[in-house]
């Protein structure tokens, strides 16, 4: 059986709709590309930390293998893809994405705590999900996708052990900032959504 | 012994000068500087190509792999200079670097084709660099070095391997081309450079 970790129950509030995860079964193709190109974002998300914070080394080492297990990831993905014959293109950000991002503060310190905390959601979510569809999905993808979830819990757990120690911001403000986000976060999860795609909504209409 | 691969042997006739090889053991910590600013950039360049080229399969999984490989020097470069007590910071482009993105023409199929090949005539240099410095190093560092250069002869022969397999670009064309540029390669080795760099000519007035 495939569970949600349980730190990652404890994490959220707002669990995937079920008309998101039928809509998913129904459209695995696009499922795998939006899921290949989250992966590739992912792995570039990891190394503009990289850029924008090249003194810090713990931080620097830690984003680094980070980006390379999505990028294997990725690799899996379009393997799987290649053997479905699903063409693989670039997608443009989701809502989710976007509006996770629109909300990352522009001054720092509080710019990198944002970052770092909106990756520990996309993370997370990202686990749940996993977890949520494995059992839904035909044996070899579904065996993938349990395999995905403890290396998205692994990434959860170090973007939240950064923010609260790269960070120079008190823990009540951290954990106030984190409640603010999750918020942001379950409307994201638990609004209609025009667009399907890993991180969206359950479909308008259902 | 630590020898240049053959292929990279037969590849240049410009060898690195004897001067910038004295200036970089001279000066270690710059050299281990630009060297993870290096390996970070590789990283980039290889993952460029999945966002530039998104439906060339092949193309796309040799250079995730060649990403997660120059993050993993990345990583060890990183390391060594903790250990050396020794800054990591993020540096503009180099001379080398910035004069063989400028040969890079603007229309397809020339533009993949000159990426490509800029990318091998960088690992090769890389690696014939690597082969000449290792045995002047201490020792830790020189070994660390000599074993780069297996990698690098590697990443050259992938890339020379896209140029003629992913470019609609004639044979007798792209030997046209690849010698043009290892002329510019070959003056930006053998022109005084008034900055030390990992890919620098002899320093001025050497």
């Amino acid at each position: 059986m495939v569970v949600v970790p349980e730190t990652i129950q404890r994490f959220f509030t707002t669990a995937t709709p079920e008309a998101w995860v039928a809509e998913a079964t129904r459209r695995l193709p696009e499922l795998l590309l939006d899921h290949a190109n989250c992966e590739l974002k992912a792995a570039s998300t990891a190394l503009g930390f990289l850029y924008r914070y090249p003194d810090r080394p713990a931080l620097a080492q830690r984003m680094s293998r980070l980006a390379r297990e999505e990028l294997r990831h990725f690799e899996q993905v379009r393997s799987i893809m290649q053997e479905m014959d699903i063409a693989f293109d670039r997608l443009s950000a989701s809502r989710y994405a976007g509006e996770l991002r629109a909300a990352v503060r522009d001054q720092e310190p509080y710019k990198l705590l944002d970052l770092l905390l909106v990756g520990a959601l996309i993370e997370a979510r990202s686990c749940e999900r996993f977890a949520r569809l494995a059992p839904q999905l035909p044996p070899r993808l579904g065996k993938f996708y349990a395999g995905l979830l403890a290396s998205e819990a692994r990434h959860f757990e170090h973007y939240i052990h950064f923010a609260r120690s790269e960070c120079a911001v008190d823990e009540a403000a951290i954990d106030a900032r984190l409640d603010e986000l999750k918020e942001i976060e379950a409307s994201l999860i638990a609004e209609p959504d025009a667009q399907f795609r890993f991180h969206s909504g359950p479909p308008t209409g259902a």
